[in-house]
């Protein structure tokens, strides 16, 4: 294993700290261990929190600021958050209108975010969740029951971040969330695994001429093996499965082109460039495109195509102010 | 070779396609070839070029855009453009304030850029130019005389561009890019190589305990090999380099730690950890912290670290309003 690391009980801790560091004038860290909430708190909204395990960077702390996320909880890599770290997140930013917290589908994340939101109620905090799904390739699997939440929830932090930020209630933010997971679908492929640094190597083995189809989020093997192909045929291939799910035709949507980290920008381009003109072609209208490093795996090299069918209150909290680390409009 | 890719001799084509389609409101390819210029020209303005080989994205097409570049030419990978390819976007985005290009010191990208400006003052287009060259690691290579221009070319493009945006003329547009560039360094290292898609394999080899110090952005291998240390001694070592070749003490700096392309952000934040801890120490105060992918190498597993020593003008302009696809404010 090699890697720019200090020691291998050190990289989460570390790394909260040199993105605090490098940010401090949107984010904080807390005392208690890896959360990260807002430099100021902000009352009169409802605090949107998420999380998950490290190793998604920028995901999540990158998507702490005004506009998105007010705090984020990073558990070890790939790993749930604990409940009390959660709970640490939930008080520092809860105000008088609620709590929402933007949970991925995974077993240990949902069941840790619902005790700690048990715990908070008991301290008379309001708390509600979500629970995104996006990922098409699989329905359950060893890590989770129905589709996994993958890089779609980053459109769930954006647009339910937005509303939030106008002094929404928190029935109007948790209801604009669910339509983004309803409306959100996602699949990714890669050509190279990641290696978590406390288990030192690689999360599955490739062939030089074999690619992962269906890869989640978490240095996991896909679905299956396939032999590599071109990048028009990937694409293709994961945008059939997308475009099967929900019906798109006639529809604007926002496509997230999601790196996985070590995927470079100009393989990213590329598949977009074919992805634009699939879309086109079916009369499928782009209002928006993102393309980079969202929800990624380490150095996982892959990527993710993610296509959000939106409707104007989506359309305009997508492009609503925001002010984060790894999204600013 | 395993990329997601579709041919080789499509790579540069498809990917500033992709750019592009990605990014409408931002930017419009030029038909003559792989050149991007502001999707809306401004005038009234000195308009700023600059470009090299492709592989670098998000530089240089990713710069394009309001408070920074107004076009920015894509070679072949890691090539020059053609002189009359740079021509051509010079001509795009001329305006009556003049053009100023800010070419990167590598010895084919500073005759093609000459030979333009030429072509283009013989067609009455008033240019001036200015040359990068922040990289510390070497004073003169295979590929250049001097020094070599690496991501702190960025921080020109942003600072001469905010300053350009204000209607600023062409002597003081060149002489703030010049400032920037005599006061900014840049050190790099890297734990794998990327490969050029037309040559198939990579730029050199390291062994699993090795890594390659002084590297530039063209996949070459960096000045010498070493032994692979921890994350903090390799920021150490990049950092003594550079404190050592201008005098920063008692200065404020903004400091950009850029991935090469492979490296995730994980390990940019804990190299940014100990970056922040050991200026705090020596005095240095950071105004400023970038971290992420700004002047690429493919696919490199690697990263460099840059400072910028700043003073009140390049402050403000460092923060000014930026609305381009990579760098917003």
């Amino acid at each position: 294993m090699k890697k720019f690391i200090n020691a291998v009980d050190q990289v989460e801790n570390q790394m909260i700290q040199g993105m605090v560091k490098a940010y401090p004038k949107h984010l904080r860290k807390l005392d208690c261990g890896n959360v990260v909430v807002r430099a100021e708190k902000k009352e009169g909204k409802v605090a949107l929190i998420s999380g998950g395990g490290s190793g998604h960077e920028p995901a999540h702390g990158g998507f702490v600021g005004e506009g998105m996320l007010d705090a984020a909880v990073a558990g070890a890599v790939f790993t749930s958050p604990t409940p009390d770290q959660i709970l640490e997140g939930i008080k520092a930013i809860a105000t008088d209108k609620g709590v929402l917290m933007v949970v991925k589908n995974y077993t240990g994340d949902v069941m840790n975010f619902e005790m700690a939101a048990e715990m908070a109620e008991m301290e008379g905090i309001t708390v509600k969740h979500v629970v995104t799904n996006d990922d098409v390739a699989v329905d359950g699997s060893l890590y989770t029951v129905g589709r996994r939440g993958v890089a779609g929830t980053v459109f769930v932090h954006k647009i339910a971040g937005a509303l939030a930020e106008t002094g929404a209630d928190l029935d109007a933010v948790q209801s604009v969330a669910q339509k983004v997971i309803d409306n959100v679908r996602t699949m990714g492929a890669a050509i190279a695994p990641c290696t978590v640094p406390a288990a030192g190597k690689p999360g599955f083995e490739l062939n030089e001429d074999e690619m992962e189809v269906g890869i989640g989020i978490h240095g996991e093997p896909g679905t299956h093996k396939e032999s590599m192909r071109t990048a028009d045929e990937v694409a293709d291939l994961l945008l059939d499965k997308i475009l099967a799910d929900i019906d798109y035709s006639g529809s604007e949507v926002a496509v997230m082109i999601n790196g996985s980290g070590a995927t470079p920008l100009m393989e990213l381009f590329i598949i977009n460039n074919h992805v634009a003109d699939v879309l086109a072609e079916k009369g499928i209208k782009v209002y928006r495109t993102l393309v980079g490093e969202y929800m990624t795996s380490i150095e996982m090299q892959g990527f993710s195509i993610s296509l959000l069918k939106l409707d104007d209150q989506m359309k305009e909290l997508l492009d609503a102010k925001a002010d984060t680390p790894a999204w600013k409009e």
